[in-house]
């Protein structure tokens, strides 16, 4: 934070960066705080194109978060999900290891055609989140394409080929941002995190390494999020030793780090002021450098959401509050 | 038929022209006489791009219709059907005046996919014929784009506009077939027309304006056709002054042709070695200059399909039997 902000420091615009299920989870809880006062800022690393669609898993799966319509049994997808093009593309002797609802479909369907005619994956999400009556704005990491690859103990693998096809059984071993050095901020990524009245930027608990990363990975966004008028704290995906979903935990043994949230806090490093753990973890606290606050972290429930996210707020605004002071102090 | 067939005159092979529902109760009707003996050639001037999907509504109707998976409420796509895509399309706000099936979604999902990787639509076609279990081989009229246009009274409409979205409401002064003249039969549909052991050609009950002469347009079919080993007989689409489905009379009458199977007859010319009338039509026989049969041609019930390809295999039989006597009476 350059300068103090002007703004009450409970109000002012949100960023929350994050991956696919676990971030949408805390992504949810804000905007059920801050409506159209927040911007989530989602990894599109794991993109892909199959049987000819375009397919960004987590823009979707905050979408669908966000609108009230996620599939919480499977945990991806739409609910009131039915799978009936599938069934008839496996007749047909289609592609079936990546499984597409079909409500889902024409999420994806549409968003090919429109890409195709030359309109951004920003202003196809924008309008996405429009229809479904989403007030926070949905933006991608970036309109350039990113994919995450995995060098693996079966050879190198694009993502969802190792998390959806492999089952993230291979040994992961390196992570690869293919084309991220030639990838940019879009201007609302740009807008959003220049915002003049930001009052928090929250790195919600997805996976660092496979949901994170690759969004720091585009140029000028890390130096975007430094030079943020409001404090960085992030919401660490560690309860107990362990992630609560996903291959987090597997690939940071794998990668050699203990799965600790004083892992997550050196893994961010200088990015943050402030990290959130789980109360149950409240004694690794004192381990770590950047100013940690302990609070119950699992989401189960929508309660859960609203509480982490207000924990988050509240947390960001105390620092603001802090180093308000502290600039107060020395003049 | 330029020689006398050696074959016995009710074995060999036979091909069916046709395009959509109509024409495709016979072809049914002839894949359950002949099995792997048919082949359909069938049109694809109704294709067009939708949604970024390649849609072949002709050849997938005779998919369809021969796999007994069609549709026979709606008379277009498939049966057990659900439309929870077209549901969410629309809430996205995408073009939704043509209806996509959920299960059906999956062939032009897949068609597009294998077009684009370069496939023909023919290999395409065939393997999902196997894939339904279609003894049967279904072949559209060739690789090449062609587009059938309307020249109407609210201006030029590609078909499939003209036939869904507009519902044929519009006049119709002019039919084109855009990319006809560079279409080239494929080498599937070579074959199928020279086979020496050919037993029969048989137009359906198609539209001949909109469903046939897109087929007779590709250069050299119609000269395949006349040198075919086997007589051409066509099957009248018209009973009792009027065409069963479809705007076949509405445009006969805006083209200012009388809806009688004399103006069918007209149609096809010399193409023709004998045309199937309705029995209700016999009256109409005599004035027609090629040779006549007259039986029911109402296709309601698989009965009625097996019964009329029956007969129109018969026809041609007693045409070539006819054809035999005079060649060893002028010997």
């Amino acid at each position: 934070m350059k300068s103090v902000p002007h703004r009450k420091s409970d109000q002012g615009r949100v960023v929350a960066i994050c991956g696919g299920v676990g971030g949408a989870k805390l992504a949810l809880g804000l905007s059920r705080a801050v409506g159209s006062d927040l911007t989530v800022i989602v990894n599109t690393g794991d993109d892909f194109e199959h049987l000819g669609l375009a397919i960004s898993p987590d823009l979707d799966t905050v979408l669908y978060t966000l609108a009230g319509v996620a599939n919480k049994e499977l945990g991806w997808g739409r609910a009131d999900e039915t799978w009936n093009f599938m069934d008839a593309l496996r007749h047909l002797g289609g592609e079936a290891w990546f499984q597409l609802g079909d409500r889902d479909l024409a999420l994806h369907v549409q968003r090919t055609q429109q890409l195709n005619s030359g309109v951004s994956l920003t202003s196809f999400m924008q309008k996405a989140a429009r229809q479904h009556n989403i007030a926070a704005t949905i933006l991608p990491m970036s309109d350039d394409p990113v994919r995450t690859m995995l060098s693996t103990s079966r050879g190198r693998l694009a993502f969802q080929r190792y998390f959806v096809e492999h089952r993230c059984a291979p040994q992961v071993n390196g992570i690869f941002f293919e084309g991220a050095e030639d990838a940019r901020p879009s201007n609302e990524v740009l807008s959003a995190l220049q915002a003049p009245d930001l009052r928090a930027v929250i790195i919600c608990p997805s996976n660092p390494y496979l949901s994170i990363d690759p969004i720091l990975a585009v140029p000028g966004m890390r130096s975007l999020i430094e030079g943020a008028k409001a404090p960085v704290i992030a919401v660490s995906p560690i309860i107990g030793g362990a992630a609560v979903k996903g291959p987090t935990t597997k690939i940071m043994a794998e990668l050699g780090v203990p799965s600790t949230s004083r892992s997550i806090a050196r893994h961010y490093g200088g990015l943050l002021h402030g990290l959130i753990i789980d109360a149950d973890d409240a004694a690794e606290g004192d381990e770590i450098r950047s100013l940690v606050h302990a609070v119950p972290t699992l989401m189960k429930t929508d309660q859960d959401r609203d509480r982490l996210a207000r924990e988050a707020l509240k947390f960001a605004d105390q620092i603001t509050a802090d180093l308000r002071q502290k600039a107060r102090a020395s003049m």
